[in-house]
């Protein structure tokens, strides 16, 4: 098969690292990598494959010669490049929000969704994190029935914010085990000890643009486009790995052992039987693996559905893996 | 007005030492206070009103002369003494789930139902903590139309599991800070730098006993023998105080501006407006006082309900505050 050439836009960061991780995990052909990064990096090297890559500085001219760029910036980075890219011939995965509802951008999953990705016109974009490790259950049961609504809490970690949300949790402890005085930057609130019900930018109807990404990321991928989402985004104190709780409503009532079954089956999932004697997920089991954990598949007794807690790795199946993933998935295609 | 003879049953304990303190607090006029214990902590003493008192072992004669026990054990060893304090005269009122449900004991939150505490047969039950806390909040809803059903998740703070819980996640920190192995006896995994969705015992349909208990707690409290409740327990590595993100359904559909009216306005509850600079609370900001704090009301997204974020101390309102308020409800009334 072709082998690939690839660049990671903003290799520096915690999902950039991760993406370079994945693609020596994954034994892709990988005959050419290009680690951009900002001004301030430039010229730094990072291991892949056992040789050191020296980090080049983007620009509008980086892209070229390439098969895929996996986008690992903010939303704003992502736009000023978007178009070099596309003109350059490359596929953008992009794991940054910008792209994600726009019409003629796949988003996508490809567990959920594959076949979506073929359709794009050079940017395929890579759904928000609690969204992806969500969506791979209730995809699932989505099989069974159609989903007419879900309630979600998040239980978020903070490597959720990168690297500096990760050393805002280390230093306060740090800081706390020492008797010194707590700061903050990062977090509105300490997190040390404590959780924050408040993630992202408020919106006029009062949920966050985070919040409301599960509903309108969840209709994309889902293929529907009425599903209704209430979620609450909390930051609690865990370095890696989302968890969800999520109460899921169907057409038809399914019953905890038919979703139990669909859910062992999906591919991404797996459900908790015996982790150190546990039979649902802590955000610890999840870490460092692409499966989303699902355990405490239950009825609701509220209605027609069901409740379940999902736990998986944010920087892995809810970021740099599932763009690995995409990628795969069409170098397989192709 | 009278003065009152109190014994504290289960006095060294967390809820206990709480109790005592709101006695003082509360300016309570205590002729007599007994501080009761097992054999083990018998001897010891514990300062009340700049005097120390020596805790004396409980058994079936401790209760003579008594206007109220303040019961801070266990539900074994509140069985145990129940039918001796009933016989003494004293009013019991229990913190343990031993009477909660059963008839003709009232379960009171003297803000939502105090009317109830005075039927008593010589036993008050005191509600779950998380049940308090987040139908406190509900309660200024149920005033402006009933409510159909809930969906709860908690993110339950250590000291719920009393002091070894607290003493566990100090513990697991510290060896954490210092580079040393973690260890666990308390909870089913480790807590520090994690979260753990499961509290209590599981029954045959899956929930816990624990998470039946804002159901069955609610229903009781409430005066809604109808209400169902689906609920989600997990313990999150703070030291005091609980949350719960709640979606309550409503009959009529109630706007966030005017939950908001009814929240500020109920006693007990108080409104998030500016925290810090924040419009919501944490953990952190609920701790060491009685109010339930309560922010993010926004629209239900997936039906007539509303989302609610509620605070409370658990060991306050969530328990030796709403006892202590149950008895100076008693003592006023008399």
């Amino acid at each position: 098969m072709k082998e690939l050439r690839i660049a990671i836009l903003g290799a520096t960061g915690a999902v950039g690292r991760e993406m370079m991780k994945l693609l020596e995990e994954y034994g892709l052909p990988v005959s050419e990598l290009r680690l951009l990064c900002s001004e301030r990096s430039a010229g730094k090297t990072l291991p892949f494959r056992g040789e050191e890559i020296t980090l080049r500085a983007a620009d509008e001219t980086s892209f070229e010669g390439l098969d895929f760029v996996l986008g690992a910036v903010e939303s704003d980075m992502s736009r000023r490049f978007a178009p070099a890219i596309v003109k350059s011939g490359a596929v953008y995965i992009d794991n940054s929000s910008a792209f994600r509802l726009e019409e003629g951008v796949p988003l996508v999953v490809p567990e959920i969704n594959g076949a979506d990705a073929f359709t794009h016109r050079g940017i395929i974009a890579n759904p928000n994190c609690s969204s992806i490790i969500t969506l791979l259950a209730v995809a699932a049961l989505a099989r069974l029935s159609p989903i007419r609504s879900m309630v979600a809490c998040t239980y978020q970690a903070v490597s959720g914010a990168g690297a500096a949300g990760l050393q805002e949790l280390e230093q306060q402890l740090a800081d706390r085990a020492a008797g010194r005085e707590l700061h903050r930057s990062v977090f509105p609130a300490q997190i040390a000890c404590n959780v924050i019900p408040f993630i992202g930018r408020e919106l006029p109807n009062g949920y966050t643009d985070e919040e409301m990404k599960m509903q309108n990321e969840g209709r994309k991928i889902l293929h529907l486009p009425e599903l209704r989402v209430s979620c609450t985004c909390v930051r609690v104190p865990v370095l890696r790995s989302h968890s969800i709780s999520v109460t899921v409503r169907t057409e038809r009532k399914i019953s905890p052992g038919e979703a139990r079954a669909a859910i062992a089956a999906f591919p991404g999932c797996a459900v908790a039987e015996d982790l150190e004697g546990r039979d649902y997920p802590t955000p610890l089991d999840s870490s460092d693996q692409d499966a989303v954990w699902v355990g405490r598949i239950r009825e609701d007794l509220t209605g027609d559905g069901l409740n379940l807690w999902c736990c998986g790795d944010q920087l892995r199946k809810g970021a740099a893996a599932n763009a690995v993933q995409i990628l795969r998935l069409l170098w397989e295609g192709a």
